[in-house]
C-alpha cells in the first residue's frame, strides 16, 4: 500500500546537514520501489539559529513539528567552549525538550559490529545486541537548582525521577523487543546504591517478566556493565536501562562496534502520540566540517530505523543490508568524501 | 624513623578473607626492611555477620574502627540474589557508611597497563593514569525516597548533592596530583544535561587552575569518556570526576588495564581526621571462594596504596615493584593458587 510520509528534517550544525543530506540521498532512492512517497519539510534549528537570532525552539515550530509522521535529525551544536553558548542551552532547549513535548521514552540504540571495521577490541566476536534507553525520565528532567550560586557554600542539587509508569512503558517495550530477537534480557541499573530508583525498576522488570515466558531476564550493575561491554559484548541481545545510564553505555556501545560514525538512533514515541525522531549518536563535529570528511552511516542508518518504524520493514532491510555491503567494500578502500559514500549506498539500494 | 601502624582489617566475605590475608603476607614481608611495625586487628563485617547476627556496623565498632591509623578491607558481599539480603544493606550500611563517616573524599583508583597482561584491546599502548573519584556527595549521599511504593503511581527519586566545599577539596586534591604527575586533568562530567551540578563542577576546575600553571585542564563529557577509556585510554593522567561517574568509568578503566583483579584503590581522608580505607575494586565472588583462584595482586597492590599513604613511599614502591615482576613472570607460567602468588610476592619483596 502506497504511503507518504510527511518527514520534518532538522539537518542542525557542522556536519549536521551534511550527513542528512546522504540521508535523504539514500531516502529518495530506496522508496519508490516500496511506493513510498517522502515529503520533506526542513527546519532551520541549531547553534547558528541560536546564536544569529537567540532563538533555540519557537513554540510554533514545536507545533508544526508536531503535524509530521516523522522527524530526521542531523546534529547540533557549536563550536566546543564558545562563551556564546551556554551551556547545555540546545541539550536542554532542544534536543532535550523534544524528547521530553514529543514523548519520545524509548530511545533506541542498536550495536552491531560490521565485518571488516576495525574496532578497538581484540576479539571480534560478532556484536549484535540493543539498547532501549529511557527518554524522559531520570536526571534527565531537569529538576534540582543551585543556592548560593558562586559562593563557597554553593549546593547544587540534581534530581533523578522515576515513575512505575515510566518504567514499565519502557520495560514492556524492552521485553517485546527481546521476544522478537533472542530472547534474552539484561537490566542494567545501581540497584545497590541507587536503592530508591533501583526498586522500581527491578520490581516492574520482575513483575512484568512472567508475562514473557521465552525472555531470560538478568541484571548488571552499571559499572559491572561496563566491563562486559568490552570484554564480552556478545553476550547481549537487549539492554534496558534508565536515561543517564543509557546515554554512557550507548557511546560505550557504539565505540567497540567501530565507533560513532556508525551509529544510529531512534528516539520513538511507541504509542505514536507524536512523531519520533530518529538521528545519529554522533554529534555535529564542527573540526572535520565543511570537508567531505564526515561519515554519513550513521545518518544513513537512522534513516533505516525511521522506515522500520513507520512499518516499512522491507525497505529498512534494503537500506541496512546496502550500508552493510557498502562498509565490507571499504576496507583496504580508497577514502570517500560524504557524498560519494551517500552516492554508493544510493546506487546499492536502487539496484 | 621507625613507624608502628595501627591497621584495622576487614577481610569480609567469601574470597576477601582470602585476599587479605596474602596482603597482609606481603606487608609483614616488606615492613621489617623499612623499620615499620604493623598491629593488625581483625574486624568481623559483612555479609555473612549480617546473615548470622543481623548486625551491618554497630556503632562500637565504628568508633574502634576510628582508632586506627589505616583499614585494610578485603570484600564484602553474599551470594548474588540472597533473598536475606536486601538490596543496598551492606553497600549502604557498611561500605559507604565508612566512607562517608570517616570522611574519605578522594576516592583513588590508578589504573596502569602491566607488560604481558593481555588486555580486552587491540591497542597495547601503555597506561597510566589515577581517577580521584569524589567519595562523599553526588547521587551516593542516599537522599531521594519513593511514594505509593508497590503500586502503578509509584514515584521513586534520587538526590545527588554537590556543594563547592565537597567539590573544591577533591578538585585540589586531583591538581595536586596532577602536577606531581604528567600534568595533565581532565573533568568528567555531563555538564550539558546536569546543568546544576555541572556548573558548579566546571566553575571550581577553572577557578583552581590558575594556582597549577604547570597542570593542562581538559573536560569530557563522562559519554565521550567512556569512548576514550577503550580508544584512546593513554591519553590520560589525572581524571577528577563526581562519584557516580567515578564509579563507572573506573570498572572500565580496570577493564581495560586487565581486569578488576588487578585494581586497587584507595578511600583516602587527605585531612588524615580519620583512618583512611584501602581495598581492592573488585567484589568477594562467591563463585570462585574456597577454591584457591582468587587473584590477591589488587589486595596485594591495596596494601601498597595503604603504604604511600602512611608516607612509606619506599615500602610501597618496593611491592609496586615485585608486583610488576610478578606480573611479567605469569606470562605462559602455570597458574598458581591465591596463597602461591602471595608468597611469591612477598619472597619478592625481602630479596
Ligand atoms: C547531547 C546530549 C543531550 C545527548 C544525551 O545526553 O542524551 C547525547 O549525548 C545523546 O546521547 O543523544
Ligand atoms: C559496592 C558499591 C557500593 C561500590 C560503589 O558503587 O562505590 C563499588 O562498586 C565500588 O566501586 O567501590
Amino acid at each position: 500500500m502506497a504511503q507518504s510520509i510527511r518527514l520534518a528534517v532538522i539537518p542542525g550544525d557542522y556536519i549536521g546537514p551534511e550527513v542528512t543530506e546522504e540521508a535523504l540521498k539514500v531516502l529518495s532512492a530506496v522508496c519508490p520501489a516500496y511506493d513510498i512517497k517522502v515529503d520533506p519539510t526542513h527546519y532551520d534549528l541549531g547553534a547558528q539559529r541560536y546564536l544569529a537570532t537567540g532563538e533555540v525552539l519557537p513554540d510554533t515550530v514545536l507545533a508544526e513539528l508536531r503535524e509530521h509522521d516523522a522527524i530526521l535529525l542531523g546534529a547540533v551544536g557549536g563550536r566546543p567552549g564558545d562563551p556564546n553558548l551556554p551551556a547545555g542551552i540546545l541539550e536542554r532547549g532542544l534536543l532535550l525538550r523534544l524528547r521530553f513535548e514529543l514523548d519520545h521514552y524509548v530511545n533506541l540504540r542498536p550495536s552491531r559490529s560490521f565485518p571488516g571495521v576495525p574496532t578497538p577490541l581484540a576479539s571480534d566476536a560478532p556484536i549484535d545486541f540493543v539498547v532501549v534507553r529511557e527518554g524522559t525520565e531520570g536526571l534527565y528532567v531537569g529538576n534540582g537548582g543551585v543556592v548560593r550560586k558562586g559562593t563557597p557554600q554553593e549546593l547544587a542539587t540534581e534530581v533523578s525521577v522515576n515513575t512505575a509508569f515510566g518504567v514499565e512503558r519502557v520495560v514492556r517495550d524492552a521485553f517485546v523487543r527481546a521476544q522478537g530477537r533472542r530472547g534474552r534480557l539484561t537490566l542494567v541499573h545501581k540497584t545497590n546504591v541507587l536503592v530508591h530508583a533501583g526498586g522500581v525498576w527491578s520490581r516492574i522488570v520482575a513483575e512484568v517478566a512472567p508475562e514473557f515466558p521465552d525472555v531470560t531476564v538478568d541484571y548488571l550493575h552499571v559499572d559491572a556493565a561496563t566491563i562486559f561491554l568490552v570484554t564480552e559484548p556478545e553476550r547481549f541481545d537487549v539492554i534496558v536501562t534508565d536515561n543517564l545510564f543509557g546515554d554512557i553505555i550507548t557511546d560505550l556501545a557504539a565505540a567497540v562496534t567501530g565507533g560513532i560514525g556508525l551509529a544510529a538512533s531512534g528516539n520513538v514515541n511507541p504509542d505514536r502520540t507524536a512523531p519520533s525522531m530518529f538521528e545519529p549518536v554522533h554529534g555535529s563535529a564542527p573540526s572535520i566540517a565543511g570537508q567531505g570528511k564526515a561519515d554519513p552511516t550513521a545518518a544513513i542508518l537512522s534513516a533505516a530505523l525511521l522506515l522500520d518504524h513507520v512499518g516499512e520493514q522491507a525497505a529498512a532491510r534494503r537500506v541496512e543490508d546496502a550500508v552493510t555491503t557498502d562498509i565490507a567494500a571499504r576496507v583496504d578502500a580508497p577514502a570517500r568524501t560524504t557524498s560519494q559514500i551517500g552516492d554508493d549506498i544510493a546506487e546499492r539500494v536502487s539496484n
